[in-house]
């Protein structure tokens, strides 16, 4: 581990950080996502929100949408999952693997969660979307793995 | 980026830790404030804790709220805000940025993120909590531009 | 602050990344809970995951199971503690710490967040589970004081 500093400065921290703020943005486009269902279908959490659509605060557009919510689902999925993604990857990237094995695992999650969103977003049949959502935490387990093969200290 | 090591003792790392501490601390807030409203209001989500303010287990506090669901709403968005920004700063930080820029992207982020709160718990009138989620969103992807055209790794 | 660099090598370190990690494997296991519960509970979000249960799509899956919503809202706690404990504790392992007291904030936060899970998960009576999740909070508040004391810088 006497390497860890070097690391930092290592082609496997730059791929880290790359596919890190990727996944970020990804799970940051939700947001918008999730603004643009709310104004066309005209779906409202809060009734400050409702003048948006309307000229006069109107409660009959404070509802449950089941589109909006779906939305809602993948964006807190994305959050259960790309957050120890990143936690691990990050803790991963500075006990030196191999590029091409740290690569492999980086691409592997980034494309899982982008089909994942695909999946659930489009409705599409299970188990497309219940095995993308798997092979992105198989990845991380792995990385998990790592980490504390070698830096276990309890 | 031969530099990337040295940044952590730097000026722009110091602004960060202070900076995402403080955004942190913020976002854990938002836990104590959930419970007042729920033992003040007597709304639980669970039958355990009805008995925090009746003799027995009562089945009658287990209802939604809309000032508790308007808090945890605001805590949520914290998590799927703050997450990215704490995540994208600290690549941002280690690519060397000046410190007047960095210091620019982490003041105006936690400030928004402030105003958010304030829009959001006091139901101020649009667009005030959805400009000020706009402006932390720019911050963010600011910082994520520049650290994709620094460490470009795919 | 000369030292942060060097922290990444220390002792302190290594005892960071094997608790981040194991809090982050923990609460990943709170998805295949949730899925375990929906499956053996027949209650799903999604019309398409009615299929697993069912020859044809049924919206009586459709439903809000009592037990399942626990689990969800055990994860979602996960996610408002854990992200701040890791987050802060990152920056708090870099301020050099003594390894002794390190160890004591990383066991016990580790240690309250488990007994939060069984806490919740087992719906034993309160305030065992107000009681976790508050050393928790308290574990992680005394790290961000130490890092704001170190490194403040606004």
């Amino acid at each position: 581990m006497a390497a860890m500093t070097h690391m930092i400065d290592s082609e496997v921290f730059l791929a880290f950080s790359t596919y890190a703020t990727i996944v970020m943005l990804k799970m940051m486009l939700m947001a918008p996502m999730t603004t643009y269902f709310r104004l066309t279908r005209k779906v409202f959490a809060n009734l400050e929100d409702t003048k948006l659509v309307s000229s006069t605060e109107d409660k009959k557009f404070i509802r449950v949408d089941p589109e909006v919510e779906r939305v809602r689902r993948c964006h807190l999925n994305d959050l259960e999952n790309i957050v120890p993604f990143v936690v691990v990857g990050l803790l991963y990237a500075l006990t030196g693997p191999d590029l091409s094995s740290a690569l492999l695992h980086f691409r592997v999650f980034a494309a899982s969660r982008i089909c994942h969103t695909i999946a659930y977003v489009g409705a599409l049949p299970q188990p497309s979307r219940g095995l993308s959502c798997i092979v992105g935490g198989v990845v991380t387990v792995s990385m998990a793995y790592r980490v504390l093969s070698v830096t276990l200290h309890l």
